[in-house]
């Protein structure tokens, strides 16, 4: 057995996968023992219950952290930092705390600040999945299988801790790297911030002109893909941009220089710089898809319980 | 029989998807009796008469043009514009002509400066289909299915001539609407050339960072999704930009502006503008979806010949 008592707070897209992830049928043994969780929507802890992703719901946070072995707080990144601190002072001697959160260097700053003598039981961390979709119905048990996962571990952070969240999410599919938060931040404010707020601005931005369902109506399956981040949480995604400002601001100021340079060589008389960049981007992109060979985000059949 | 004898100029992901769609295994009765094509590429001619897609590889445009009923230019833009004259002239009497091309201003003038008195046999059209693919070998049957195509008919094309086409195209699994040249090339610009600019040039402005291994490596499905139409065919985006430069300068500059109101938000202290943004922008996108639901762009199994 992996882990023999694991608690989930929040059953969401990641904490609904995850919990599923560990049960998988047909697993050689089970990866998790017995699995509790909190959420602050009872509802779905009885679905949840119900369809068997856990065993017990707790009634609050400290009831679902006591007795567990690992304890995965999978909220948002703006309640992760609140709840830390009633997180950790529930901790059993031995346990290990993670959480799932997009933004790494704020919650470090929060962690010192709420976690005290149980800092070296905190583990960081972050899996690079997801899909448009929120919430407990959308969550399925191959969600983080190919994926990667961030380990952000601070200089205090147990060794031995960060090795059983490690083989928590290797037991869920998944691979494992460690980089600092600093660096994790920046990442992902490129591979992942960025573009969820151009494609946000870009349907809002069509959304207001007059002509707009005509603009829409008229969109292929090209559109669909470019804009279906856009669908996600607007609440998880305010949290997410607001927690990884200035990284968010640096990508912005240079996509929007890059947008400018594009424009002038479309306005200009330069076709050649447009279809080198036009080029150079193929090329990147093409060489990308082939060396990490990403599995589509969206997931057409719902999952859910 | 819908179409007697159709010629195809052009055996790319369109030209080649067309003939397939016309003469599927099952249908009740064929669409297109005699399918011939020309390509400059002798190769592809080759490959599509051995997989069965064309029953006639012509050595040149004349001879694929004499003596069809209806002739498709699935070239790309700036290829059709120079094609049409001597397309025109070869077309037989009562014939039709049409084109599948992404921007159709610039080809109204193109049409009235080289079909001169067949000018009533050439019908404008554009289907809003595709994937990032192309070529031949991309091409499948069900690519028009669902899908739209717009027909921009000029004042003197002979209805007889637009009902033909618009037959082929739904006979292909398509819904035909009509419009002019000008909205056609205006509502374009939204939903599908400023979308594959920002997608380009988001790829092209990653992979110019020095840790851009890290930036892809740790990208998720979102990121992927959002950046398969940079894979698209550079020449083809060149031209079709090119082609559709004013309306595209247009929308990248309200976009810029857009951007520029996202990046105070999200700098400012005035998180609910940012927040509300969003939440417009997640309501349109998951409204569009519904309302227009859009089968994804990517065909995962290959159906080339």
């Amino acid at each position: 057995m992996l882990i023999e008592r694991l608690a989930i707070v929040g059953l969401g897209l990641i904490g609904g996968s995850l919990a599923r992830a560990l049960r998988r049928p047909g697993q050689a043994q089970a990866q998790a023992g017995h699995i509790s969780a909190f959420d602050r929507d009872e509802a779905t802890l009885r679905q949840a219950l119900a369809a068997g992703v856990i065993d017990d719901a707790s009634p609050d946070l400290k009831a679902a952290v006591a007795g567990a072995d690992v304890v995965v707080l999978a909220t948002p990144p703006a309640a992760t930092a609140k709840l830390l601190g009633e997180a950790g002072a529930a901790l059993k001697p031995g346990a290990v705390l993670t959480d799932v959160g997009s933004v790494k260097g704020r919650l470090a700053v929060a962690a010192r600040a709420a976690l005290g003598q149980q800092l070296p039981r905190f583990v960081p961390g972050h899996p690079i999945a997801g899909t448009e979709r929120s919430g407990l119905a959308a969550s399925f048990a191959e969600l983080f299988a190919g994926r990667r996962v961030i380990l952000t571990p601070l200089p205090e952070t147990a060794h031995e801790a960060r090795q059983s969240i490690a083989a928590m999410w290797r037991a869920a599919g998944a691979e494992v790297v460690t980089m600092a938060a600093g660096a994790h931040d920046q990442i992902l404010a490129a591979s992942s911030h960025l573009p969820h707020l151009l494609a946000y601005a870009l349907v809002d931005c069509l959304a207001q002109r007059p002509e707009c369902d005509a603009i829409f109506s008229s969109a292929a399956g090209g559109f669909a893909d470019f804009t279906r981040i856009a669908s996600s949480s607007p609440e998880l995604w305010h949290d997410i941009c607001v927690s990884n400002r200035a990284a968010l601001l640096a990508n912005l100021a240079d996509f929007a220089r890059h947008l400018e340079q594009t424009r002038q060589a479309l306005e200009g008389a330069d076709g050649a710089a447009l279809l080198d960049m036009l080029k150079r981007a193929k090329h990147a992109r093409d060489e990308y898809a082939v060396k990490y060979a990403h599995k589509p985000a969206h997931k057409s059949v719902g999952a859910g319980p």
